[in-house]
């Protein structure tokens, strides 16, 4: 799955975060219209392991109500994804992982040029005191992989599109063994 | 659950279909940073019965792959979302309904101001041909409930947050019956 900007679009706007683009698009009647989209950066997030637990953060941030969530955040200009999830989860938990897998690539929007990037750090360790951005309070707390699901009905998870995926493994049983192996590694 | 912009907050862009607002945010440190956050209109949709099953589209939009949605579209500015679903419903298939109900209302990211508004229309009679937009193609197609439960595992349903709706009615007996009773009425 694809979601780029045609090769003719402008950039119109650039803001602190998002970026807005234009480009005339024909219609199936021959006439023309200005389509627009926005842009974002990636984001990179982590189903990090730690043991035999899953690693959640419960978090705030000013203007908005705590909310639960996996590690992760916005890849820099340029930044490979993996290496952003790497740096979110040092910053953000202290943990660290040699062990590191692609799980999922997702577009949550067509009108957004956006994708998620999420990965599975596996045998992760705790390595320094966390670095937190001033608009960031984070607790790290350690789930086990049931736990972890049922997350999927939380209605304070932030990581909706994830949640989905996991309210499958809620359900079907086969489904849930292999995300199971996906998380865990076969052991 | 609400997603509004704070009472400082500024448009600092106009598009055709996005607005960029901005705000100076307290940091929990006592330092101030601009936060942004992306304005759409509201969206209007609608799950509208016909006889013992439901109608879905099949849709062509230039530059995008086709898709399966359910009937809906952007309120305009000021419109009542459910005049605005009326009005879509008319517009894409040409069906109208004296039986409304809103089933559910959505906000699908936190920094995104759009709210989902879902209705139900029941008993939907065929009143007119359609008028289509020069950017939409649109074939109408009517399913049981069962086939618009599958729908929530389609790789090319457009509404991803309807999806995970629906896919927990796959897995949960008492949770489809209560949707079916929703959807259909109690008969």
């Amino acid at each position: 799955m694809k979601n780029e900007l045609p090769p003719g679009a402008k950039m119109v706007f650039k803001g602190e975060v998002f970026e807005v683009w234009q480009w005339e698009q024909k219609m199936f009647d021959g006439t023309t219209h200005t389509f627009e989209k926005i842009k974002r950066p990636d984001s990179a997030d982590v189903i990090a392991v730690v043991g035999d637990k899953i690693l959640v953060e419960e978090q705030e941030q000013p203007h908005r109500a705590a909310f639960t969530c996996i590690p992760g955040g916005r890849c820099d200009e340029g930044e490979d994804p993996l290496l952003a999830a790497k740096r979110e989860l040092l910053e953000e938990t202290g943990y660290a992982s040699d062990d590191w897998f692609p799980f999922r690539e997702r577009i949550p929007f067509n009108s957004l040029v956006w994708t998620i990037h999420t990965f599975i750090a596996r045998d992760c360790k705790f390595v320094k005191e966390p670095h937190l951005d001033a608009g960031e309070r984070i607790s790290v707390k350690l789930v086990s992989f049931d736990e972890f699901l049922e997350l999927s009905q939380a209605s304070d998870f932030r990581d909706q599109e994830l949640a989905s995926y996991l309210l499958r493994a809620c359900f079907e049983p086969e489904f849930k063994e292999e995300l199971k192996k996906k998380i865990f590694g076969v052991r």
